[in-house]
């Protein structure tokens, strides 16, 4: 069985959401599982001393631009939530919770959330918002709730953020193909290529 | 008439490069023309706050494997040049006089310096590698040096690159196609698919 693609990704990360609604066909084409690996990508900075989208000036005014042509593209709504950028921390740790507890909702849980944030605006940092968007999917929000002081799932998060650092990931979206990296949405063409021929 | 494609790059950066490589035959496909425009991209970056991609720390790990990557994709050669970045003023301002007084030759010297940097690896910061590079398309090296030292060459790098500053440009490369702005080599497929389709 070939490997999962693994996709890093920051729940408040806009170019995460567009990856999210892409990566799917490009993954089901190759017949390639995608593993979800929502991260902190603030935390990350603090290494990096990469910084917020927002924080780029004339990149983030490109940045705000694309968003919405490459959401007119592919024909899926796109909207900023408020506050941008959210905290990721809630529905990161929720996510962990539910790929221990209940596997085949963590993706579609994940889906949820972005479409909370990016399609209808919501501020996802809150545990209330991101248990409404757990219940759009059959999740009992009830016992997310009550996950998200567990400290395992808080250890989690920061163990599989230290580790996509120390894999070498510094954005989001963030892709690992076969041991190959690939970063941001707009690399998915490539991946589609590089799927498709075997590699180069 | 349907407009040119304007692609901005410094002569020192390697994504520039791979552009210049890639950008012909989608242009072509589409019976565009191409407006070459070298930058300083370091002028650009005093504005932005932008940082050499060879600070960048994880993003500088990853862009050498992948410049390296997309080399053996496209099958053209890749090295960086010593040393890396380099100061691309003086291959800019022949630019810009050949563009003004051989207009024909233009493209073909900025592949050539393109070449000689990244393909053979040659300090194109020095106007002896410059001129030589020159002398590889037919121009005359003698002259292109004699005009190094004209202030009107001076004064239009710096006006190109306000210019550029002014319309967003914040990277290299950068396209401008039908007013759209794409930042990056890895977006040429968009372009092509923008070209393609007339848009969205």
């Amino acid at each position: 069985v070939a490997e999962p693609i693994t996709f890093y990704f920051d729940f408040s990360s806009p170019y995460g959401y567009v990856a999210a609604q892409l990566i799917g066909p490009v993954a089901a084409r190759y017949r390639r599982d995608v593993l979800w690996r929502p991260i902190l990508l603030g935390a990350i900075f603090k290494s990096t001393g990469g910084r917020p989208l927002k924080e780029l000036g004339l990149k983030w005014d490109y940045s705000r631009h694309e968003l919405a042509r490459t959401a007119r593209r592919h024909n899926f709504p796109f909207v900023l939530p408020d506050p941008f950028p959210f905290a990721a921390v809630v529905a990161s740790r929720a996510f962990y919770w539910l790929e221990a507890t209940d596997p085949g909702r963590a993706a579609p849980f994940a889906r949820a959330v972005f479409r909370a944030a990016f399609a209808e605006g919501r501020d996802m940092s809150l545990p209330i918002a991101v248990a409404a968007a757990a219940a759009t999917v059959g999740i009992d929000d009830a016992a997310l709730m009550g996950a998200l002081d567990d400290q395992s799932w808080k250890d989690r998060l920061r163990a599989e953020t230290d580790q996509a650092l120390a894999h070498g990931v510094f954005g989001s979206p963030f892709f690992v193909v076969d041991g190959e990296k690939f970063w941001g949405a707009e690399r998915l063409p490539e991946i589609d290529a590089w799927l498709a021929s075997g590699g180069w």
